[in-house]
Order: structure tokens, then C-alpha cells, then sequence
């Protein structure tokens, strides 16, 4: 009967969070974002909203008229479709045609970006890693890697080379780079590491139990920067290569990271996803 | 860079629950019955969700499409508009016409059934004090009231007398406790302790800073057993004077642990709450 019989990270003051997507039991955001949240000393929680694809639509505006919710992170299937639900979104969604964070303003209405890329970059400057003025080979053009692609053009590289098997996600993401960044040469074609500062794997390849490399090569030089977006395992093939080279590695958990910290900052902030 | 930079009460999978009310920032359920689940070794928790009364017929039905909540807390103001949500309704929320909780069955269909009541039950027999054949006086037909009126009569005490200051209420209770129990006789009247067993407070008279008793009298026999459904304070002057005269006493929050138990059952076992 004492008063211990409680819990202390969740009551009704909480500020409160989802992140929808359909399935949800593999998310992270809930315990990573909401840790982000308690390192700050706030008293806030994101948790797994389940909506199944064919709902949404339906369910989305209901959970947006929750008083205290404050925002939503998006995923997997939602992040195009979540776009038509923001007043105000930011550069790279409007580029990409989808958002994956909606806040709530003050004025009532709602916020949209993409900060995917924008995790990516926050990692580089996080190593102090400037891109400005750079070369880079970015591989993989998917929904992570074109996020990438616009993040990166943004920090206006000198030279971009893409490379993906489908040709028209190569065609759309020159298009958007140069949209973002008319200084910056944009070129198609299989990957390379010659002259180039840079190399970012955005493309499945060496994830899990993959035990190849997203590149034909034996060596890579050691002033190169090799980012790899792979999650799991931490050391890619890729990285394990770059590491033994000598290269300057960035990894997927620092992106992760990085997203965590724009998604935080977003929340507490609103005005700053799209203003 | 750690994997522990997260937390381990939410993640993806945990089971979601939520507590509907408006306003939210008050409600306990949050803190206490996820402490109740966590106390039964199950990854749950218990969510504050505030729909604003005017948006509860629009958003509630999209809250019972996310398809990793298997159900609902229902407080002020929703707790008769909730009924209708319910294929199922169990004796007391049918009698009452309203439920404090929905629960998603097996079948997909949700069952409803109003637990306060049962929880003043239950914190009776956990101290080993019947109910049945006995006298009762209760006080207060409120939300509360009228629920603890139901759920005493179902337990078959051989008289009540109720009071309310608002007649319209002392009949209703009247009639639900006659439906229950016929064999219960039923008198409605000013609060009174002779030839009583029990004497129960489900009045606001004592709650937080109030000094007054919900009764005139300035002792209680001591084989009386004084019940109060308030929880702050603790001991209610109602139950401080109960204490001097050496009666049994049973605390408000003795009876929310029952109610929690309660949730908790039905959460777990959907046919537990209206078969």
C-alpha cells in the first residue's frame, strides 16, 4: 500500500510521442528517441503507434487531434502519405515528396521535413568532417540514400558521382541535387574512388550477413572518409576494408544518432522543422 | 556510441494501453497500472491519451484502430459516451449504462464493463470483511457512489441505506440495487450508523483541505467498518475519527489497487471483463 507502487518514466503530465508505422514492433525510436529526451533532463516519451497501411489516412488525423501528443515520427510504409498532412514543410521533404517528423505549432497547425540525410550530415560535422567543396561517391539511391543525396548537395560538395542499378532513381536524384546546388557537377556511373574525398554507402550491400562490398576494390587510400549508412553489423564489409586502410570511417549508428538529434530538436522546437 | 544509449521501459513491441480522459494531466492510471503490469513481469504500459470531449465520437473509434493497443482506461468525461463502443458490456456497466473499460477481444469485437464499483469490492475481501448479509450505510451517489451501490448489491447485504443530496440519484441507486438484489431491503436516508456494519463515503466531504465528516456524529461504534473512497488525504477526518474509535478502516486507496487489479485482469483476459 505505499506510495512506491508506481512507476516513474510515464504519468499523465508526460509529453507524450508517437512514431507510426506498419509493422511496428521493430522500431527503435522508442527507447532511442525517448532516451534522447531523458538526457536532456525532459519528461517525454515516444511510443509505437500500429497503423495498418490501409488506415491511414483514417487514423493519421484522429492521432493528430490527440491534445497531448506533440508530434510523430513517420516510417515504413507512411512517408510520402504523410506529407499531405503537414501546412509547412521544410526543403528537403518538399524535394523528396515525404517527411518522416509532423509537430504540432503553436498556432495549431503541423510542421513536415526529412531529416534522414540531414542525420547523415549531422554525423560528419559530429567528426568535424566538412563536406563543402568535396568529391564524393554516394552508392545507393533508395529512400535513405536519395535523403543522403539532398542532404549532402545542401552542404554544396564540389562533385557529386551517384551511382544505383535503377537508372531513374539515378536520373531523379542528379535532378534534385542540382536543383539544390547548381555549383555542384553531378555525374552517373558505377562506383569509384579515384579522386574522390569521399565514399557513402546508402545501398544494402555488406548489411548483415552480406559478407560483400558495394564497390570493386582491394584498397582504398587513406584520406578517404567512408561513411556507410548499415546499421547491422556495426563493422561492414566495407568499413572492415576502410579500417584496414587506414580510411577515416563514420558509422551507421553515428547517422542514427545524428537523426535522433534532429528528431529531438524538432519536437522541442517546431518552428525549426519548418518554420 | 553505446548500445545503451536507450531505455528499457518502451520499445516497439511493448503491449500499449491508454487511458482516455480530458483533461489527462491528472489521471494515475498511467504510472500505477503500468507499475501493476510491470509487478506481473509484462512488458506494458499504459499510455495518457487526451481527446478533447468534443472530438471523442470522431477520434475513439480511429484510437481502437491502432492495431498494437488492445485497450482503453475511460475517465471524465467519457465514461457513459463509451458504452456505445462495446459489442459487449459486462452486469454493472449494462446497469450503470456506462464503462471504465474497453477491452479488444480474440475476435476482433471489444468488450466493455465498469470496474469502480468491483474495486471497492475487492478491496473489502482482500481484508477479509463480507459483504454479504450485512448492513450498510453509503454515502455519496456520484459516479463513484452509484458504482460502489452496484457492486455492494451484488454481493447480497441484507440492507442498504443510501444518501445523496440530489433525490433523482437516491431513486436510480434504489431501483439498480432492487434489480441486483431483490432480497436486499433498500432505504433511502441522512447518513446514520446505528444498527450499521458498514459505513461508506463515496461523498467529496473530506477530501484534501476539508475538515468536515459526511455524517453528524462525534463517535462510531467500534465494530463499525468505515470504508472512503477518497485517496487525499489518506485518512480523511471521516477515517481519523473511525481510527480513534478503534473501527476497521478501509482507505480510498485500497480500493484503487483493487480497481487496478481489475484493469489489469481484464487488459490481460478480454473474456474476464463481458464474456
Amino acid at each position: 500500500m505505499s506510495a512506491a507502487q508506481q512507476v516513474d518514466f510515464i504519468r499523465g503530465s508526460t509529453r507524450m510521442f508517437g512514431i507510426v508505422g506498419d509493422p511496428i514492433n521493430q522500431v527503435r525510436s522508442p527507447e532511442m528517441v525517448t532516451w534522447a529526451f531523458n538526457q536532456r533532463g525532459i519528461d517525454a516519451i515516444v511510443v509505437p503507434l500500429h497503423v495498418r497501411s490501409d488506415d491511414f489516412e483514417r487514423v493519421m488525423p484522429a492521432l493528430m487531434h490527440l491534445a497531448n501528443f506533440e508530434g510523430f515520427i513517420l516510417t515504413v510504409p507512411f512517408k510520402a502519405r504523410a506529407l499531405k498532412f503537414a501546412d509547412r514543410v521544410g526543403a528537403q521533404g518538399r524535394i523528396l515528396g515525404s517527411v518522416n517528423q509532423l509537430v504540432r505549432r503553436a498556432d495549431g497547425g503541423w510542421s513536415g521535413d526529412m531529416f534522414d540525410g540531414m542525420g547523415c550530415v549531422a554525423a560528419f560535422r559530429r567528426r568535424n568532417v566538412w563536406i563543402h567543396d568535396k568529391r564524393l561517391m554516394l552508392i545507393g539511391l533508395g529512400g535513405a540514400g536519395s535523403a543522403i543525396a539532398i542532404a549532402m548537395a545542401a552542404e554544396q560538395p564540389a562533385f557529386m558521382r551517384i551511382y544505383d542499378p535503377d537508372p531513374a532513381r539515378c536520373a531523379q536524384a542528379k535532378g534534385h541535387i542540382e536543383r539544390i546546388s547548381p555549383r555542384t557537377e553531378v555525374q552517373i556511373g558505377q562506383p569509384i574512388v579515384d579522386s574522390m574525398d569521399m565514399l557513402l554507402n546508402a545501398s544494402p550491400v555488406g548489411m548483415l550477413d552480406d559478407p560483400n562490398l558495394p564497390i570493386s576494390a582491394s584498397t582504398l587510400p587513406p584520406h578517404l572518409v567512408v561513411f556507410d549508412a548499415i546499421t547491422k553489423p556495426e563493422d561492414t564489409p566495407l568499413l572492415g576494408l576502410a579500417i584496414a586502410c587506414g580510411c577515416t570511417v563514420i558509422r551507421g549508428r553515428e547517422m542514427m544518432n545524428g537523426q535522433i538529434a534532429k528528431l529531438v530538436d524538432g519536437f522541442l522546437d517546431p518552428g525549426a522543422v519548418a518554420g
